[in-house]
């Protein structure tokens, strides 16, 4: 009985969670943390607004000053933006700009166009009168502590840190923040029919596209990568390279991915490798990307992909990527969301199948390319992984489907 | 009359036009490639597959050598993935393993399961033979060129580099790739009120949380940024740092954004100091971040942002971040779905507004914090950008509203 995607999710949950325990945090600067999780709780150092300051350019008040059928006032000194003002005397206004301090004894904020005449009186005039009307106490004013409080909670630990979550730390004064360390992968590509590109293609070979399509999801996820060269089908050599990694204790490594080499062929070399360690071989009910492997080597998680580019994407996208989002509050998950097939399609009976489509402007969702895990040049046109779950074998032009935006 | 948000658009996608029209080139390792947009179009300069090959572990066979009611055909030496087979003679089927090379004169594979003993012979048997049923020509074979042809279009000159596309390039046998230079933006946030995150803070100040905001909105927008320290109100020394970094030949800027000083106050800098140069002050019918400017500095492109952080990130969000996408082909189009209201709300006459809101794994829809453009703490929290167009003032719990997934 092959196992659920959901399930086989839980369990790369539960195989990273033992991995990101014992990893460390780093303090960065503001900027270089964009794209990192939150190591542990930002309280606020002061409150935001720190100073009751004014939402309009027009007068500050003292609205008791003014009664319901309106009052001329005394303008007083301006407030510009960036000052302490004077206390405001009762039966005077101050023209005060956006964002300004409320002067003492102020309540409200009457803005310039409410106000005749409707613009500022020149700053050197003296004695200047303005008309303004009634206002309730509080109007226009900005309350000190209205978006934060001093001491409250401004961000959780694990908070993905993007432009908005560094900009209100910047907004508390903080300069630098600390962040969780990214994982380090080791990224193994095998296969004798794999040589690297820019080398020459003998016949029967290929070039290897799952080392830099996975190399550059997991730098997007936000994680650190070292790869091997491609290792061939010779297991005694994989096992070389898997144990001088794993036994690196200068630049430890968290997680080990390898691609290919876990289905039931006669030159299974991730298999064989494998053999006597801690892992299982199983197939999940998923098309592409069925059969997985998952367990430790040398007590450091591991992961098993298939060696079919598109199966490796959907592995990634399916697996891996979610958990690190759920264990370490990175990367953002997809953003998921409904589209209407333009076209019909069918599903293999008891999988979860995962097809490569292009939602358009208009909310329509177009297949790119078969179900063929090869396709890796109608991958590339696509913009969403298309779910189709377990029991769904026929679906009509016309259908909603759920789809992961790329 | 104020413009509308598309018509604004517009403008900017037209300002940027001329900007990028000069902007180079850069030729970049694959995974250094990685976000940035392609500079022209790439041709496939190999097939994909490269060679007819198997899409299951099975038995290569010539189907014209099985009747309909099957046949037993010899054992054939072994195909494994990587190497160039021998010519299959007839009446013989080999075993072939996923990925591997079709033999010539072999045009169908049947599946391991399928054949009678369903497991391949021991390599060192002799005279084994097997029992396969009928199969039709090209049955689980992947033919040379079904992905794409030598010689195609493989991606589009401005096509987005992400790990699919880089994919696909190493596919290609390619290891680097010309990509468009980035943008070279200066960002000048301005304001008597504004200090550094880290200074001290005297009474009526606060500290500058846009230049962070920003300058990391661009970055993920895969901008380069060039930063003056903040701009006090005075106009003369806004103008001395505009001067000298649009003047600077050896790292010439190709876009100027200011925050504050765009509105109607009595003290409003990037106003006084653009006196003279074409550029326009206009009001956008949107709330926040209304009032905005456009037009150039000494030739070079230009945008006055409003001051105030939500204002600041609406606009990029809303005009420059999609004039890039349209422009230059990065950042990729934020995704756009609908979600219910948790809650009901209102929206001015006349304007579009842009709420902040957080959309949960239910799709529904939660404010975060109200309208207020000081409002950072609450923008932090929010997932999505709410768009309320212009005609809409009322909306119930439970509307679906157009969201922008941040």
């Amino acid at each position: 009985m092959p196992r659920s995607v959901a399930a086989h999710r839980q369990a790369v949950v539960e195989l990273l969670t033992g991995a990101t325990t014992s990893n460390g945090r780093l303090r960065l600067p503001l900027l270089e943390a964009l794209g990192k999780a939150l190591a542990a709780d930002v309280h606020a150092p002061l409150s935001l607004p720190p100073f009751a300051n004014s939402q309009m350019d027009g007068f500050a008040v003292r609205s008791a000053d003014i009664p319901d059928d309106g009052a001329e006032l005394w303008v007083a000194a301006p407030v510009p933006a960036g000052a302490e003002p004077a206390a405001l005397k009762s039966g005077f206004a101050a023209p005060i700009m956006t964002g300004a301090m409320i002067p003492d004894g102020a309540d409200a904020v009457v803005p310039i166009e409410k106000a005749t005449p409707n613009a500022f009186p020149d700053a050197t005039a003296r004695d200047a009168v303005v008309d303004l009307p009634a206002v309730a106490p509080g109007t226009y004013v900005r309350n000190r502590g209205s978006d934060i409080e001093k001491g409250a909670l401004a961000l959780p630990a694990g908070t993905l840190l993007g432009p908005a979550q560094l900009g209100l730390l910047a907004a508390l004064g903080l300069t630098a923040v600390d962040v969780r360390e990214p994982l380090l992968v080791l990224l193994v590509t095998t296969g004798d029919e794999v040589v690297e590109p820019g080398e020459e293609l003998s016949a029967g070979k290929i070039y290897d596209s799952n080392g830099t399509l996975l190399e550059a999801s997991m730098r997007q996820a936000g994680l650190r990568v070292v790869r091997t060269g491609i290792s061939d089908d010779d297991p005694a050599s994989l096992l070389t390279e898997l144990h001088r990694h794993t036994r690196n204790t200068d630049n430890p490594v968290d997680l080990v991915v390898t691609t290919g080499g876990v289905s039931k062929g006669a030159y299974e070399v991730v298999r064989q490798a494998m053999a006597g360690h801690p892992v299982d071989f199983l197939p999940v009910a998923m098309q592409p990307g069925g059969p997985q492997g998952l367990g430790t080597f040398n007590g450091v998680p591991f992961l098993g992909f298939p060696g079919n580019p598109v199966s490796c994407l959907v592995s990634f996208e399916m697996f891996l990527r979610p958990a690190l989002s759920q264990v370490m509050g990175t990367p953002a998950l997809r953003a998921v969301r409904t589209a209407i097939l333009a076209e019909p399609l069918t599903s293999p009976e008891g999988k979860h199948q995962v097809r490569r489509g292009s939602v358009g402007a208009d909310g329509m969702l177009r297949m790119e390319g078969g179900a063929g895990s090869h396709l890796v040049h109608a991958l590339a046109r696509a913009n969403a992984l298309v779910q189709i779950p377990v029991g769904v074998t026929e679906l009509a032009a016309g259908a909603e489907v759920e789809v992961w935006m790329l």
